[in-house]
């Protein structure tokens, strides 16, 4: 168990109201004889955000569309989409999105310079070439992926993430004023992200006095904004906007535990969305996260936010082992929740029990 | 006055007791046909942590001295040096000791691929080559060196750091247990600008939302330590490590303020070391920051610590000429700490007065 870890940053960073009207200068110091290529959410086709986009000459838009989960094979399609259309790796990728955006722009940056299919590349430093550069640009707070070294993706046999140096983006455009036209259940979902993060990420046998400064501050700052905050003011998202970041940071040197553990399984399984199905996995962990689990309650019930239940009933056997079998395997989640001996602290019986609780 | 800076962080960050053991490894990724060069305070000449420099085939280990504040013809003279030995740029830097060996590490990588007198760098972005590979290791908390966009240098005009985005470190390696044989007054001194760099960085125009987010946990984990920890305890040696990197880092978005200001001046023409040149001036500080001020004075009787009075009795009025004339061209300090109409609210007589208290 090596508590150490060598954890590598974003390059640059720009954080406040207006910043995204400085991507344009930000790109032009890195163009050079090929092309920018954008990655969107296709929530923002034919808003103003899309129109706000700094497209110079061979310049690219390609929507995504992020209604399910983060996958290999679109990270491949949109790879090979990118230097098909261009004939060769561009100059940038940028991703303009959530933490779904955050992980194609990310995967898709080492993957135009890593050959072969991405779910050869999920897990720790696997791939070989630095990626071209990137850039993310988030519109929605909470997963922290704009300052992860992972691109957290579901392949054909794993959810998994593309985990390394290469990973990480070299520049993050903070602008809490594209945080916006969010649901209400859809912000505390993703927002929520975070605060389990920290909660995870300091009770957990990885964490430690760097690590927990971070989830401290960050977990402060989501107290803030589910207490007493308003989806729709700029304070707000400013805030959720920092928590978001030093939760993420947080983790480098820390881990995610037992929430993440089931969350993975929901969205393997069925698909789940990552932040409710966080959310949904939280909600029956009071076991493991009394106080968090407590206070998490509170804000559903305080923001009146709806979490889903029931969503395991009905699943075949084969499907709930399957599920399982997902969670047992982040080994690195459970030694973190639970230390070197959570093999006889977690048992399937014990997993099947608490999914069936979904 | 522009409030949105694009920061580059450093790039990776290795935390936790034991890392230092790690450099050799860290290093050997980097390694291609030239050597790697240590500059290590000539403080550890003969000790222990001498001996633990993963030295290998043609490194070279230089000794430096920092009784007095980096300066611009020692940095000339280092890169000289290591080119003169080595026959060109070496695959690496490696600065072990307090703020300025971090400082004279970011600047000797800089000037290594940057022609002509360093003094013609002292300034924002004014060098034009990417540095050589660089890696901090702090022997000495709290001057967020490891962390900062500026290599602080004294020169024949001015004190002003090299600052830019080759500046920061490449690599910082933060292990506590090398914090350690450190004077109390000194450990106070250095730890206190963390401290102080916390104070400015909320009070003034340019704090926001994320520079705020890092102060308040420096800031929480500076009183932690300063209110009850023991010098020689492992757990203060972390908390102060990490109050240094989250005070270092919350600059990055902010600005220092007044106390800067006044501190460089003392520097400047009196030489005093930057972290009691801090302490001399913070403690005169009151109209600027009261509150700060006044738990500074309390921390100051608790630790029982020395802060120097009367050291600019004496001085010439050329030398209180040229002290003032520091001052005050450090506009970007004043602008952050007094707004925009700061040239009204700080007179020369006013400056005078307060440097005569010290």
């Amino acid at each position: 168990m090596d508590f150490l870890k060598n954890i590598q940053l974003v390059g640059k960073m720009i954080f406040g109201a207006g910043s995204f009207d400085r991507l344009d200068g930000i790109l032009t110091e890195k163009r050079s004889d090929s092309c920018m290529v954008f990655l969107v959410d296709d929530f923002f086709q034919g808003r103003d955000l899309a129109d706000r986009i700094p497209v110079r000459n061979q310049d690219r838009v390609l929507f995504v569309n992020v209604d399910v989960e983060p996958k290999t094979t679109v990270v491949d399609d949109l790879r090979d989409r990118i230097l098909q259309l261009n004939g060769r790796a561009p100059d940038g990728v940028i991703g303009i999105g959530g933490g779904s955006v955050m992980d194609y722009a990310k995967a898709v940056a080492v993957m135009l310079t890593n050959p072969g299919p991405s779910s050869k590349y999920q897990g720790l430093n696997l791939a070989k070439n630095a990626s071209v550069y990137h850039v993310g640009i988030p519109t929605l707070s909470g997963t922290g992926a704009e300052v992860s070294t992972t691109a957290v993706l579901t392949g054909p046999e794993k959810k998994l993430g593309i985990k390394g140096e290469f990973t990480p983006f070299h520049q993050i455009v903070l602008d809490p004023q594209l945080i916006d036209d969010v649901p209400r259940n859809q912000w505390f979902y993703t927002g929520m992200d975070s605060y389990i993060h920290n909660i995870e990420s300091l009770t957990g046998h990885y964490a430690n006095t760097l690590g927990n400064a971070m989830a401290r501050q960050s977990l402060h700052l989501c107290r803030e904004v589910f207490s007493n905050g308003d989806p729709t003011d700029l304070a707000s998202n400013e805030k959720l906007m920092v928590a978001s970041l030093l939760g993420g940071l947080s983790l480098g040197f820390s881990e995610v535990g037992a929430c993440h553990a089931f969350s993975y399984g929901l969205s393997f399984v069925l698909g789940t969305r990552h932040g409710i199905a966080n959310c949904i996995a939280f909600n029956q962990l009071g076991d493991y996260y009394p106080e968090g689990v407590a206070e998490f309650k509170q804000l559903v019930a305080r923001l009146g936010i709806d979490i889903p239940a029931g969503v395991t009933k009905g699943l075949s056997e084969a499907q709930m082992d399957k599920m399982i079998d997902t969670t047992l395997a982040l080994e690195h989640m459970w030694r973190h929740a639970l230390g070197e001996g959570w093999k006889d602290r977690i048992t399937r019986d014990k997993v099947r029990e608490i999914y069936q609780r979904m």
